[in-house]
């Protein structure tokens, strides 16, 4: 699936040489074919772009990003060309007003708090000899979650109404804010601290951290939702925010905690960063930040398996989770979310 | 309504300093506000930007667009952030099934033979006394289209089937190679010859001229769709066009003549060029390009009037239009295209 180039740096410049995009930073050149790269990524500003750079990109179908340092994308770069048919967004609308939205909004938070609970679990197995009270208060935590899925389960509607959408929303918010925020804020190591989810403009590097990790995500995911042929801004779950990209908001949500937080978590531990060394003011620091990018891109090309036992990378998940939610569309196949093993 | 910045140039860059543009070129800076500026395009290769005047562009919502040195955009560049609501699309998607998209379809084409009979009584005007053959041969050629706009009325349909694109096609091509093209080829300057469209990799100058001027004008139209809240790929006329933006091709259609191909006529007839001076072997030189280019903007800026009495510069009969298909769509308002005065 090849790789991301992630361009943090200050003064960096992305240029061409025959079909090899060529990096220069701090007075190094580096040199990747182009049929290694999967996208490109700009984060900050003080850099470049040679427009042959961007043309070898549009030439090898690899969408470039550009991003505010905090992993905010503001602009993208697709082809004029467009992939797939207005047939699959016909569908896409079209479901919108059936059950076959319904069943897809149910299955995407079905996943969302079974991948919730998994992680939970996946940290209670690792923490239930050494701290054995923080473990049970986890394993609370996760059964909590599992009850409210259940919940889910007796939620039906022939199409997405207010009345469905409050009635989701609602356990959604209890699954997180009740039960998942508090268990990730457990994990956190000492010296950091996690009240709750801050999403612009964070200034506490827990939630900086966090808007970073899920900037990057929505980057892998835009991506296959457009290859996909689908329109981004016609959600299900998110469907009242008009003017983002709420479909991919959608299918962000099952992705999430194995992605982000959970990599958040393992960082803090194991790089033993303290919290001044992550900011600079309000801003998460440069080199964290290409280090962040670099620990996100390791974790996109590690395999991962999930509740079916199917073995894939996370990046090779994603994009089989989008063309599930095509088959559904289409096809009216059973929307089956991706959930991972702890 | 701002101007563009087109840059052809070998070498040229574009940076920022505060809210500016800075464009560097041949040793020369040109400074230009960002808020004067409407759209930017690069054609051709060999040129750089800054990540700060893409950054900048994103701000003012100025679209930045990537073209081939024939005018043929490859990638855009456009805000994450989406204007419009789905709601707009939606309706454009309902359209497509029932007699809102069969009058969308009658409207444009009435347009378009409209355009074509008036701007060859436009040139019919000056020609009439100097050169009264051929004006009698334009004269007969916008009676025949005239005659082919009143077959076009009488066809109906409750929906765009193949039955209906077939009828209308039909009408369309028989405009188009009857009696359009050739009064087009009648008005061009000795020594340029023009047989038939060829639109990839056009290499005789008048058709390469008519490539570069559509995609300048395919960038105009596209910018006005997408800020509209359209997807540019569900169209009504090119609809079976997949992986194009043929809803653009289809609003393009009213233009093409007045935009395009008179401007062409005009500088060919003006600039008195020769042919050997616009190309450099298949590709048109890039002073022609960038000199194209600017006679292109000039044009765009200038004041039209059309049948209605309507003075507005072209790219306020673009944008008005694009406002029109928006309200035919989701407020059923008759479809009224836009013809300009001969």
């Amino acid at each position: 699936m090849g790789e991301s180039i992630y361009l943090a740096g200050f003064g960096v410049s992305l240029r061409v040489k025959k079909n090899s995009f060529l990096i220069f930073a701090d007075g190094n050149k580096d040199t990747i074919s182009a049929s290694k790269v999967q996208k490109i990524v700009f984060l900050g500003s003080g850099k470049g772009v040679s427009i042959d750079a961007i043309r070898l990109a549009i030439k090898y179908r690899i969408p470039v990003f550009f991003a505010y340092s905090n992993g905010y994308p503001y602009a993208m770069l697709f082809p004029v060309v467009a992939v797939g048919t207005v047939k699959t967004r016909r569908a896409q609308y079209e479901a919108y007003n059936c059950d076959i939205g319904v069943e897809l909004v149910l299955g995407i938070l079905k996943g969302k708090l079974r991948n919730q609970a998994n992680l939970i679990r996946f940290f209670w197995k690792s923490r239930k000899r050494t701290a054995p009270d923080l473990a049970n208060r986890l394993k609370e935590n996760a059964e909590a979650i599992k009850y409210l899925i259940a919940q889910l389960e007796s939620i039906g509607s022939d199409r997405i109404d207010s009345d469905f959408r409050r009635k989701v929303m609602n356990i959604e918010a209890r699954a997180a804010e009740m039960h998942y925020w508090p268990s990730f804020s457990l994990l956190l190591p000492t010296g950091f601290s996690f009240e709750k989810r801050v999403k612009p403009n964070a200034k506490d590097p827990v939630n900086a951290l966090l808007n970073l990790g899920y900037g990057l995500l929505f980057m892998e995911v835009v991506k296959e939702v457009i290859y996909g042929g689908l329109d981004p801004y016609a959600g299900f779950l998110h469907a009242d925010r008009s003017g983002r990209e709420s479909l991919v908001l959608d299918l962000m949500e099952e992705f999430r905690q194995w992605c982000v937080d959970r990599l958040i978590i393992k960082l803090l531990s194991i790089r033993k960063l303290r919290p001044e060394e992550i900011m600079d003011g309000p801003k998460i620091r440069r080199e964290i930040v290409g280090m962040f990018c670099k620990e996100f891109e390791d974790m996109m090309g590690s395999v991962f398996v999930n509740t079916y036992g199917e073995k894939r990378t996370m990046r090779g998940h994603i994009s089989a989770q989008v063309l599930r939610v095509k088959r559904h569309l289409l096809e009216k196949e059973k929307y089956r979310p991706c959930i991972f093993m702890w």
